[in-house]
């Protein structure tokens, strides 16, 4: 079985690692079959277990660059995290068990679509890991460093043979340093988080009408009058390109025009399309003198980032800046040009010129696209599936970033199931498929701040990376929570700070050291989906994100246990276990009200949060006289049980700008009761 | 009342604290006065608070240097990671209500001794602080960030007028990088610690048998063969002593001699002592070639090191390779040496020489003290007050560290009563107790690394640094205690580890990313105090630091509290809160085991753990009753509590390099029943 394809392998799996050491009892980490994100496209499970102690010690043989070594080191640092053991000073490397054979060079700028596959085989004696090119060996590294779990006898890697690949070579991570400045160290970090989970295009974009947050040194207005002080420094950028490269990720540089680009205005006021340039964000396309200053710019950008792929935006024009500027009409009615669509078309037309000219390929967004639009430029959708396969079917590679939109609050579970080829671009032809380049999750920064980012970032993009890379066939997603919840566990160890910031927070808003019962809140509660939020509280570049729906994390890990439960309850399928769970969580909210009050009157952080976690206690009383009724199999009267469903829906409205995650659940299970 | 001395206003502020808003419902940070460390030398309460809000701004006044702006800087960054508040971007600084005036210019060095008083005045509408120079600047910058709390209105601080200056002028933190590596990231966010502590001297040690972790250019072998590939560069070393001198931080490097020095001989094998070079641990102080090659050396790193201080160690010398070597003998013979001592007194006059040629003060351990050694020399104590006292008399300055040896796992209240001109030092005269400079914290790396460095540091260094800082009649266990807790909050804004590194090993150690059952144990056990650790496990420089006794902090609070508790139970001072938490503790303790021992199974890092876990249950079994039995006023049988007390003692002796310290608190409670 070389080389089975993975969508039978995942329900083959539990039972085969079952079976690799009898009488082992099963630990979190072996509930479900290879703890691996994003799965590899194939697996043939070996017996039995590769041991890793003190002597471990990895060599590189075939092609070497210094690239390697540091990929070397670096895995020996990470291994050294995960079990503890300083395995960097690799005490003994008199025989390396791990071999890693490159067999050349990758491109001296990593191109798109470049061989990223690789082989790697764990006995219990030996490991081997075989790749094209550095940057298969990097996918490789990162596979083993997954695989690693403790057991009664040691940190061990299961014996297996994986060969592996990815099913799209465009899969990205966009983090908006635009609206809000995201410091270098914050990116760096995240990186590291895209190498553990392989994705490889790192889409950084700069500015937004809140900032321009690069160094210009041909327009330093720009940053000195633009960015409030804080942009980054060509230098810092290089060395952000030059981290990236090392981890087998593309970057790939946004400059969103000509809308959103107030802040270029601060320095440079004559780029402005309106007629008071103070109040504009969108550029003037009808001057010679905003192609001049762009073809410098972009000149300039273009030898920065080395990436053959540069991209200009060109999302959400409002054309109203520009029919209301009589100098503009004037040009739209000497040229024939009917609306501000148009406008956009000829603006990119010009850009894309100046794009080629510097020997880049242009990339947008949808808008972008226009009959004349040249066919190499890649579109990125926001939009979806629709327009991003009407994108493909003109003759344009694509990238879809919409259902990828990570700054919305919405389940791992929701971007899991999106797919590039999938709703709207299913009826692709194969050819036309080939052109669907990937996805890219969109870390928006409108009310997200490098504080929390991490805890929008991760874990969800691991499951976004496993789609872009993994057989399009998986997609259990019971499988998928369960690994997602290892992966997690594992990406602290590459510093990542998504499971520390809640608790971080909440002692913030509390001054308290451990405030039990606003973590109990906290726990059940999510921040709405999509852009529900900002018509709940109103938000500026300069808001504080310091309230309990920027603190806890978009999806509620203990509200979709529950849920599980309740379902299970309410369809007669549950197991004892999970009654005494349901019985336990519901009272511990139904206490939890009585406590978390006098904390919440102490700060003003805090005081919002007063009915909702009223409603909290409500919501679970309820929940346990449901709970009661069903165990006793009691009837109760169509009347009440009508007002306790009234009252649950209510609860379901945010508040505060926090969704109740706890109470549909408790719906489901007052539904269950059987009335008189 | 201005500049009232501390000792009465630490029992005085509680009230006027709680006076400053009526009604005002108290939270942790309230419960103590000025919940600052170290608390300041001279405090005047005021009436009200100043919020701190979006448009917080703050100005340099007077002198100004770069140095100054980056230290406003970092405190905008601080003080914006404490509110959630994005004042860095500083939206407003239209009426700056903080204004920082300097006087003028520090030394370019900074010295011994070098003024670092502060003034600083808070009210409802502005602040003030003035110092002397930036290092005061720096001082009282930390006092107000550690003043910072959240009310029912928002971040605020208190209306106070502070007047601080430290009572010695050698505060210090000694981290030890010779026996372990510690990378330059993990001493930088230590500095930052130091900083919001007061301390003002990085002790920092390079080299010990087990490595040489720093660059020499003079003899590269020394990094080459000796440091396992991880040393500090040059430049890296250059980059810290700037980053502590924008903190106000010395540093003083260590590199100890003529012992210890094993790893020295890796790269020259000419300069042992030993007649086999590579079974040697001492210089030989014989050679003109030994003084040759320290002449060299000593000029390279003096030159490297701006401060004035420069400290060659000399502790521990074993004579026995001297002495068994026939040509050292024979020198011995020769020059009237009659033994080791002699030997290394010989040793320290010519070290003493070449450092005083380089224009600075050495500085040792209390071995290199001799009747004839020159009277500048600095003695740092390891043995004791008695010892420092000795120095002192005969003519040195002297610097305490034993006491504050905080990888020994002694409590927080112990190094705070040790008092560098207390115990055998308390009857010095006042001319000698001048000569006492302060002291200096000590974190040996023999069983301590990087990863849990954070947690052995903090919180209890905070206490040493007050005891250094703060008048000598601060001495308030429980204020301390208090304070403490809020300090070590504070902390992590710093991004010190010290409060995550517990939970995260603890998942590494079980593979789970929640063990709560691990959690409620690690929670009441502690690694044995002093040297008793290295009893009971076999350590070397490549021992995985990964077990339970390596992940839990020094210093059980729960087993603090807990025992505070009993007390109050066993005096028939308990109030009805006090016996519904023992209750509930014990409860806890004693169901924890069922749950736990599943999972200890599955671990190789765990199963060791399985006895104690047992132990924990029969304890809280015995403890539960004996409650019981008091709250009944039960009569129990003398035999019975006997047969108790004899487990609970043995229950106390170290179980996996752990002690079970809630034994004796249910000691208390069983000895508080009356028998028959």
């Amino acid at each position: 079985m070389a080389n089975a394809s993975l969508a039978s392998l995942v329900y083959f799996l539990p039972l085969a690692f079952c079976m690799l050491s009898p009488g082992h009892i099963l630990g979190a980490q072996e509930k479900t079959p290879l703890a691996v994100m994003p799965m590899p496209a194939g697996v043939v499970p070996g017996k039995g277990e590769f041991a890793i102690n003190g002597n471990f010690g990895i060599a590189l043989e075939g092609y070497k660059e210094p690239r390697l070594e540091r990929a070397r080191q670096r895995f020996l640092e990470t291994l050294s995290r995960e079990t503890g053991i300083p395995l960097w000073r690799e005490a003994s490397l008199n025989r390396p068990h791990f071999i890693v054979r490159t067999a050349g060079p990758s491109a001296a700028v990593q191109q798109m679509g470049e061989d990223e596959s690789y082989h790697l085989e764990i006995s219990t004696t030996d490991i081997q890991l075989t790749a094209a090119n550095p940057i298969g060996v990097i996918r490789g590294l990162q596979t083993f460093l997954q695989l690693v779990r403790i057991t009664p006898i040691s940190f061990t890697v299961p014996a297996v043979v994986i060969d592996d690949r990815p099913r799209f070579p465009w899969r990205g991570l966009l983090i908006d340093s635009g609206h809000r400045f995201i410091p270098a160290s914050a990116v760096k970090r995240n990186l590291d988080g895209m190498e553990a989970v392989k994705l490889n295009v790192f889409h950084w974009r700069f500015a937004d009408n809140q900032g321009f947050h690069i160094e210009s040194k041909q327009f330093p207005l720009l940053q000195e009058r633009g960015s409030g002080g804080f942009y980054y420094s060509q230098d810092e950028v290089r060395d952000v390109i030059a981290y990236a490269r090392d981890r087998g990720i593309r970057v790939v540089p946004e400059f969103d025009m000509p809308c959103h680009t107030a802040s270029w205005f601060m320095g440079y006021p004559e780029l402005a399309g309106g007629q008071d340039p103070s109040g504009s964000s969108a550029m003037d396309p009808t001057r010679e003198e905003t192609y001049r200053f762009l073809a410098r710019f972009i000149k300039e950008m273009a030898d920065l980032f080395p990436d053959s792929y540069f991209h200009t935006g060109g999302d959400e024009c409002d054309a109203k800046e520009w029919v209301n500027n009589p100098r503009i009409q004037e040009f739209m009615r000497a040229h024939g040009i009917k609306d501000g669509a148009g406008l956009q078309a000829l603006f990119t037309r010009r850009i894309e010129n100046i794009v080629a000219s510097r020997k880049k390929i242009m990339e947008g967004w949808d808008e972008v696209l226009q009959p004349e639009t040249p066919k190499e430029i890649v579109i990125q959708s926001w939009r979806g599936q629709d327009s991003l396969a009407e994108a493909v079917r003109s003759g344009h590679p694509g990238v879809l970033s919409s259902g990828y939109y990570i700054d919305l609050n919405q389940s791992a579970a929701e971007h899991y199931m999106v797919d590039p080829v999938g709703a709207g671009a299913a009826t692709l032809t194969s050819s036309e498929k080939a052109r669907v380049l990937g996805g890219e999750a969109t870390m928006w920064t409108d009310i997200v701040s490098d504080e929390n980012m991490d805890n929008r970032i991760w874990p969800r993009t691991a499951a976004i990376a496993e789609r872009l890379w993994s057989p399009q066939e998986l997609q259990d997603i019971d499988s998928m929570y369960q690994r997602l919840a290892i992966v997690s566990q594992k990406l602290t160890y590459y510093g990542l700070r998504h499971r520390l910031i809640t608790d971080e927070m909440l002692e913030r808003m509390t001054g308290e050291p451990d405030p039990v019962p606003l973590k109990v809140l906290a726990a059940v509660v999510q921040p709405p989906r999509m852009y529900e939020r900002q018509e709940l509280r109103s938000y500026s570049d300069f808001t504080p994100l310091n309230h309990l729906d920027d603190a806890v994390p978009p999806e509620s890990d203990t509200a979709r246990e529950f849920n599980a439960i309740a379902k299970r309850i309410a369809l007669g399928k549950a197991s004892p276990r999970d009654w005494q769970q349901a019985q336990g969580w519901l009272t511990l909210w139904r206490d939890n009200d009585a406590k978390l009050q006098p904390l919440l009157v102490r700060s003003y952080l805090t005081q919002e949060l007063a009915p909702l976690s009223r409603n909290l206690s409500q919501v679970a009383e309820i929940g346990l006289q449901a709970l009661n009724d069903l165990h006793e199999n009691r009837l109760v009267s169509t009347e009440a049980r009508q007002r306790n469903i009234d009252f649950l829906k209510a609860s379901e409205k945010p508040q505060a700008v926090l969704r109740l995650m706890v109470a549909p659940s408790v719906e489901l299970l007052v539904q269950a009761n059987r009335t008189q």
